[in-house]
């Protein structure tokens, strides 16, 4: 069975979805509004609209990023798109040639490997800790790179609550990679799904976009996690040459977002409807984290390991070694759970005994029941 | 000014807009029912979908289609897509490699040109008059590209309703295209937004999609004219192989087309609202292409020629020899009308003396001046 299968199955505890848990989901508020202004606004939200968005709706979401403290300088630094993964596309798809190297962290978003491979670009992994990249690692990488003539383009990074770990990174780590950047001239993309889910700390960790000081990030984010997936919209904030290639590229592709994905957006932003999905998305987002990391430590064979998510929606669990989580995974859904075995994360195929579970998704319940279910699998693949 | 900024600039008479005329939409209904659903289905609305489309969205409009006279053998031909625009980019971009060959229509669709172009494929352009592509000088080309062992891949045209011409295929070529497809193993695509919009007579023009019993036909169509440009969702009839790899496509790009608008439009469909504005649309448009018609006889210089169109949004007029259509667009726009330059359809950089008119878009009033303006400008422009 194949990840999109896997993705898309009709699986009881269905762990590997990349779905939000929909909890947060303020439906009969959206129902409400889209009610007053589709008749308030006729013509305007059912016609097209121009491919990077109508500009009082980027108006409105420019503010709502500023608010929250991503530095925008200008009007035309920001876009709209028809969603996170398409911003990805289109803006791997603009930069990067065949045989040019990109930075990811490993592991990573498997959507971002795959977009990278489909350009037949290349992959540089570096390894991650609890404090996000390791910057030291990622420099000497990058030096050796450089040494053997390779064509470092850019850094794919989730710098807070990263897929699929939920690590956040530090500040320190934060600024230095920005020295590095600067230093050779790379580009660096910050997609930001999940930064609005950060569980111990009211802090806001400092976006790279908004330390950035020479228009190198590519900042973006998506409206999937902070009101809805269904509408397929997403933002990107970066300079004007880069926003027009991706223009460019919306026209020929889709011509724009969704208008009326668009639209309530704008209205759920006015009507504080955004904020309260938000607020609501990490109080219980955070509870079925702790659920998860109980559950962990109830089921989980003697010798896993995991990082405690900070953020986010995802845990990335290792079982000891020796443990294939793929060889696992038809005997785990054959028993009603799906994850996604970990060597989907990672460009250089390692990762065989680790898993990304969602703990957004299932309710409290069958997180539980799905961790004992994988705890007990894990035990019995061990014995043979 | 190039096309893309003519197309969304604020121009007082904008007859270059791909723009559906907006009376027919139907926006206190889609208010409606959009209001009842989203209360009423909740989390499904709002969550992800599969890459295309949900199963019963897919049901509703597979019956749609046949009840309008598509053949679907299988419920797995069809996929729903983010749009028209996008079905062209999928298909072309899983079917065509660098140097293959693709017939089309000359003139043709200003957004297909550029994506085969963007694809680095090459056009095999084909005249058309009154009754359609013409299907003898297309196999006489093919011969020829064959005997000069150019790869031939696909045709790609609008056989109802043609853009930017308005003319409709007739039966007898539809059939001998069918032959030609099957005798040189080529593939078409049948792109169809306007094929619901046919003004004189009320018979439906039997789809190349329908004559097809080799599998070779890619059917296209777009919710963006029979019921909002807004919801950015089309639909694709084809076999499985190629519905399989745009799937993949969707998948990587866009993970899915908006849910919402998905369901917006299986509520229209069983609400009746489609073919409410597809049967309003019709009347509307037809009248505004007997006020075009009227208004061109009256206002464009001596030796201008045009297809009265059978139907669609658009028409082609071609101004008398000499006339430059693209240098005569400043001098339009200063005096507040907008209209696209004929070259912009034709791959080989012809047409210099023809543009293409939107008369679905503008009020009465309005196409009646803008006609009248372009009339008087290209006038000017021969005296000199």
């Amino acid at each position: 069975m194949d990840i999109y299968e896997t993705l898309t199955s009709d699986i009881k505890i269905n762990m590997a979805f990349g779905y939000p848990g929909p909890e947060p989901f303020q439906h009969k508020k959206i129902s409400e509004l889209s009610h007053k202004f589709i008749n308030q606004e006729g013509e305007a939200v059912l016609q097209y609209s121009p491919a990077t968005g109508l500009s009082y709706v980027k108006e409105t979401v420019k503010n709502f990023l500023i608010n929250k403290g991503i530095k925008i300088n200008d009007e035309e630094e920001l876009i709209l798109t028809p969603g996170g993964t398409s911003s990805i596309y289109y803006t791997f798809f603009s930069l990067l040639n065949n045989k040019d190297f990109i930075i990811t962290e490993s592991p990573t978003f498997v959507g971002a490997l795959n977009t990278i491979r489909f350009i037949k670009a290349n992959i540089l992994p570096i390894d991650i800790d609890i404090d996000g990249i390791n910057v030291y690692a990622l420099e000497e990488k990058l030096k050796q790179a450089i040494e053997n003539r390779k064509k470092v383009k850019a850094i794919y990074l989730n710098p807070t609550a990263h897929n699929p770990t939920g690590v956040i990174m530090s500040d320190e780590r934060r600024k230095h990679l920005i020295e590095i950047a600067n230093k050779y001239d790379l580009l660096i993309i910050e997609d930001d799904p999940y930064g609005f889910f950060v569980f111990d700390t009211d802090k806001r960790f400092t976006s790279l976009k908004t330390l950035d000081t020479e228009g190198r990030v590519i900042y973006m984010g998506t409206f999937s996690k902070i009101l809805a997936p269904g509408l397929r919209l997403g933002y990107i904030v970066a300079n004007k040459a880069i926003t027009d290639a991706i223009e460019s590229l919306i026209t020929m592709t889709a011509i724009n977002p969704s208008t009326l994905s668009q639209f309530i957006a704008m209205y759920a932003i006015k009507e504080g409807v955004v904020d309260e999905t938000i607020e609501n998305a990490r109080k219980v987002y955070r509870k079925k984290r702790d659920v998860l990391i109980e559950a962990l430590e109830e089921y989980m064979p003697k010798g896993s390991e995991w990082y405690k998510p900070k953020g986010g929606l995802f845990a990335f669990v290792y079982l000891p070694k020796g443990v294939d989580t793929t060889e696992m995974l038809p005997t785990a859904i054959n028993k009603g759970v799906a994850y996604v075995p970990g060597r989907n994360f990672f460009a250089d195929g390692s990762g065989g005994n680790a898993m990304r579970i969602n703990f957004s998704y299932p309710s409290i319940d069958k997180l539980r029941e799905g961790i004992k279910i994988i705890g007990e699998t894990a035990k019995e693949m061990m014995k043979h």
